[in-house]
């Protein structure tokens, strides 16, 4: 039987100014899955974590994926999929995201790799639309690619790889609950141009800094003047945790997709180390749970563990 | 007696999607300027040009540029500076960056090159407030640095030199006035931040393109949603014109700054030299002078022609 076991990242959205079109992947946390070629068309869908996600192919983010593919390749075999997740449901890492792309990449592996990039990212889509009912692919796209992607449109589908500065990523999960669909409602649907301009200077300066690993420039663009004043309210201490983490040497950061999870970049290992200490304590002072996690930014996305075909 | 020449090039700012933050130097039209070093603290505007613009150093904008030199420097020396402006002011070419930036590359250039580029665009700023009442730096940072530029902040100066893709530009400048203040004014203080989104997906995918140097990627993100539905009411025939050279071939193109002038950007001189003449031709059936031009980007910016020091 032909099966495939994957682990799949949490990923980063937004990255402070460039919303619904930066997303980048880290290393922790991630998810386990795996996945199995059946001989009949069904799709099986098991949870091997306490999330209590729904095993229903129709109403799992990963199964609706599988049933979009079957569906377009008219398949006649089924998957089997074994999910440990460890990405928090509603933690604003990509959570979604990763059951969706997860699903995508192992079932195109187990077909002998007859989907581009660009398809997986297509059908995972049909995954974050479950989840948060936006076909969104600012999560799926780093996810599947790796290190810093661009979605330049999601609609016709374009993609672009940006780069991979070699950053450590602190970041924090309060454990206090943002739903992505309340994170997006609370966004004024009007900005003032002159806003605009300036975040459009910033998310130009960001891509940049990412191209030409300029992290000086990476550092002065990640402003947001638009989402993270609204939706920072959402998140209890975001101010405290980034003017602490601003001083003790972060290039920049805000909050990770729709929140409430922070991230921060750094240079350093140990910088990225003390800011994730300094976010847990500031969390628990309010006694607000709290799960923290260090890593660099993650070049490769999805990475196979083991394969049988 | 310490004197310079130099080639000031037009320029084309916004660049379709990054208004207010993009540029591009362009090889034609260019002034001619020359500076003398003087004993005295005068400063002297000649211009041996036909547009009637003022040679009173407080209200010409290579004179107030040469002001606040020599002011913020306690300069006792003054210059003499005589114009020969082909770029028509009012063109939407960066007539008036021109003159300031001129004014301000050749006052360094004969005080011994004591001038960082920042604090050169700093002084040039001065001459586009005089213009329009808006210190603005997207035309004088590329005559100043060259190639494209991102303008990401103009206060504090933060310039960012992209890179010069091997394109050619296509330009027409029709004989009617658009005032860079109402061009200004006619634009909405709010937008609608899923206008703003997908804008900076496209400023995102234009400055990947330009570094990248990935042309058909430049060419599917020059596209502006929020800017030139609004302004490019004022320019007789630009729907005619823009649709005319993408089926000619054109990878994108739109209004020249503030207008009238529109560009089009292409990858073979060929189809710039058939979309000129295409362009001259539409304004000649409706009895619109226009003046054309075709030139590569302009990778160097102001150029010396001649110096004595």
């Amino acid at each position: 039987m032909k099966k495939i076991k994957i682990k799949v990242p949490a990923t980063v959205a937004n990255m402070v100014c460039g919303f619904d079109i930066l997303g980048m992947a880290i290393h922790e946390p991630y998810d386990e899955m795996e996945l199995k070629l059946l001989d009949s068309p069904e799709i099986i869908i098991k949870h091997e974590d306490r999330f209590g996600l729904s095993e229903d192919p129709s109403n799992n983010v990963a199964g609706v994926v599988l049933q979009h593919i079957q569906q377009h390749l008219k398949l006649t075999t089924g998957f089997e999929v074994t999910i440990r997740k460890h990405i928090k449901p509603g933690s604003g890492l990509g959570s979604s995201a990763a059951s969706a792309a997860g699903a995508a990449f192992g079932a195109n592996a187990l077909l002998g790799n007859i989907l581009s990039k660009e398809e997986m990212v297509h059908f995972a889509m049909f995954g974050e639309e479950l989840a948060s009912g936006v076909r969104h692919a600012d999560n799926i796209a780093p996810c599947i690619y790796g290190g810093i992607t661009l979605v330049k449109s999601s609609s016709p589908i374009d993609i672009i790889p940006l780069n991979t500065p070699d950053l450590f990523v602190a970041a924090v999960h309060p454990q206090v609950e943002v739903k992505t669909s309340d994170a997006r409602q609370i966004l004024k649907k009007n900005i003032l141009l002159k806003d605009a301009i300036e975040q459009w200077g910033n998310i130009a300066g960001l891509v940049t800094g990412i191209l030409k690993n300029d992290i000086p420039l990476i550092g002065r663009s990640l402003n947001d003047v638009i989402i993270e004043p609204v939706r920072s309210i959402l998140i209890p201490k975001f101010e405290e945790i980034k003017a602490k983490s601003l001083k003790m040497g972060a290039l920049g950061g805000g909050i990770s997709g729709s929140g409430p999870s922070i991230f921060m970049l750094t240079e350093r290992k140990q910088t990225a180390q003390d800011i994730a200490r300094m976010m847990k304590s500031v969390y628990d002072d309010i006694e607000v749970e709290s799960l923290i996690y260090v890593s660099k930014i993650n070049p490769v996305g999805i990475e196979i563990v083991e394969k049988e075909y």
